[in-house]
């Protein structure tokens, strides 16, 4: 039994409970979901279909591509709906004879007009988009608790992403690497020397003038990099599919009492955090006691605590400040953490690692920190 | 008057015509808007508002980023509205006293979801999301016609692509680029030389091996390139926001019978496609053609024949061979034609120009080819 047929048996099971007879997937330029890639090893632009009758079915747009990496049972090209999703999930319900009035479940992330043609499209059925207690949030907490297979392949990308760190640290400290650029396609070559397929997200790179925005604009330049002050750089790369997110603070000297207490500050928010990670802890109470740790000294953070790794950059758990933030740490669950305080006139600093929770505790995946040149 | 009010000035004129008292536009991951940027210069991560008496609020995530970058009227941090984009709607309308039961118009991507949100939050206001008819739609007809501050741009940037294609050329015969990540990495260094933000999107570089597919997977890997057959390089670099977008095809000998015949009918279709293009030429005709230019030779093209390029490297308008494709090509426009085939036995083969349509005929910008060795 491959690991897709494995993964797809959880969701038939819960489609059976649920009373789904058919979900729907969906990959495509301006809604990407990577569940595709995760159940069917197909790497994108595609639909996907299950049914509560324990049938599969992808519809890529390139049948070459799907040849070669899709793991369905069916698999029909997305040209023979006249690349039209109405037309394609009609098809599949057709194809299925799924009977009518049973529910179809539909991304959340459908746009209100385009779900108005499905209903209209499937009007004798029961046309089912929401977020909560739906197969599609089932599948993303599915999702957040890593398997076996994605533990492994976390340590050979953890791995991978240590090294890089090394050799960055090393090659700022000779002045091998003096601009945002140098450290950016320094990253961008290297990382596929390990086989990765390339960096998880844009590279951010930020110099000391630059270093205040959460998310350096543009990504990096020809500036000066490490020089007097705070810089930030803030990677992932992307291995099988997966990645890894770091962010490493350069704070070279001499730094003001400002850029001092920044860095302390983060650094002890970091460990404040670290030392509250643990199975069943809400991930609300660890961003809000952070929150509360900058408040008391008078500063704030713009962004969120961290956040789950994997097939995106950014998945679940949510590990943020928000009410509506109900999730709880799990193990196999990977995760970064990444306080971070920026300010126009000092520059800004961030650190973050990637953690693997287990059964008997956390395992800091990653060796990112502030480096004090 | 800044490039940013006459371009919202077209939308206010809009707004009164429309009866719309409140527009919202929205740039945040997994909804990525330029529009944002088009109006305001603001690069990304915010919420924008427009109101029918002429008012702009820009929301930012990030306010020491939109203090270097907005221009707009109000600019109040996301952080006031607790990061939600309920509070931060509600927000507006009350900070702007939009009159009680007039409409505001929410973006056509909104999930449906998070539309049924807004409905409740907004619940004594007419909530408007649609696609036709809708100020997203009117913006992005706006953005479809390009004006002279972003032809000249494009003059810019079509030269570095040029040279690009030139120095690429140079390195293939030279054997100085190899493999397919050689290519990559070159144009990620070399486009940030010429000033260059980055690249538009991920280069695709497949070699004869892999070049059957249209969307490389990986996007570059260490495999060889321009080897015996046909590889493909796909890419773009982006300046001051705006994208380039150009396919070159290397045919390195000894080629077989099927190979000739597929870069002879690609390059047949793109020369059909060039002489079609004109003022007021419906694009659905120049695909449609195209496509039945390919039937005739047994041939299937599994992709659009070309798009708008601007902020995003696929926009308006479309050029495609769909029934709900009603773009017509006006002076101003900038787009790609990008005819394709694909077979897994003989490898791919595509040809991609950038155009630009004045008055008086239709500009090449892009001197990509099919590069015989």
């Amino acid at each position: 039994m491959s690991i897709y047929t494995r993964r797809r048996a959880k969701l038939f099971d819960w489609m059976r409970r649920e009373n789904v007879a058919l979900a729907i997937f969906e990959d495509v330029e301006g809604r990407r979901d990577p569940a595709i890639r995760w159940l069917s090893g197909h790497p994108g632009d595609a639909l996907m279909a299950l049914t509560v009758d324990r049938h599969s079915m992808l519809i890529p747009w390139d049948m070459h591509l799907a040849i070669f990496h899709a793991d369905a049972e069916v698999v029909i090209p997305y040209d023979e709906f006249e690349r039209s999703s109405c037309n394609a999930i009609r098809g599949v319900a057709d194809y299925f004879h799924t009977p009518f009035g049973f529910r179809i479940e539909i991304p959340p992330q459908t746009p209100y007009p385009l779900f108005l043609r499905y209903v209209e499209t499937l009007s004798d059925y029961d046309v089912i988009c929401h977020e909560e207690g739906s197969i599609h949030a089932e599948l993303a907490a599915l999702r957040s608790i890593k398997d076996a297979t994605e533990i492994d392949l976390y340590r050979r990308l953890s791995s991978i992403t240590n090294e890089l760190i090394e050799l960055l640290e090393n090659m700022v400290r000779e002045r091998v690497i003096t601009t945002e650029l140098d450290a950016a396609l320094f990253i961008e070559a290297q990382c596929r020397k390990y086989g990765c397929e390339g960096t998880g997200f844009e590279t951010l790179v930020a110099g000391p003038t630059r270093s205040f925005g959460i998310h350096a604009f543009p990504a990096s330049t020809a500036g000066a990099f490490a020089t007097q002050g705070l810089s930030i750089l803030d990677f992932g790369v992307k291995y099988q599919g997966y990645t890894s997110d770091v962010t490493l603070t350069f704070a070279c000297p001499p730094l003001s009492r400002s850029q001092k207490r920044l860095l302390t500050l983060t650094e002890k928010a970091y460990n404040l955090a670290l030392g509250m990670v643990g199975n069943n802890v809400p991930t609300l109470s660890i961003a809000s006691e952070v929150d509360r740790f900058f408040t008391r000294a008078t500063k704030f953070m713009p962004h969120g605590l961290g956040h789950g790794i994997g097939l995106e950059a950014h998945e679940a758990p949510a590990i943020r400040n928000r009410a509506d933030n109900k999730w709880v740490l799990k193990p196999g669950m990977i995760f970064t953490l990444e306080p971070g305080l920026y300010d126009p006139s000092h520059g800004g600093c961030r650190l973050e690692n990637d953690l693997l929770l287990t059964e008997t505790g956390v395992e800091i995946l990653t060796n990112s920190r502030i480096i004090y040149l």
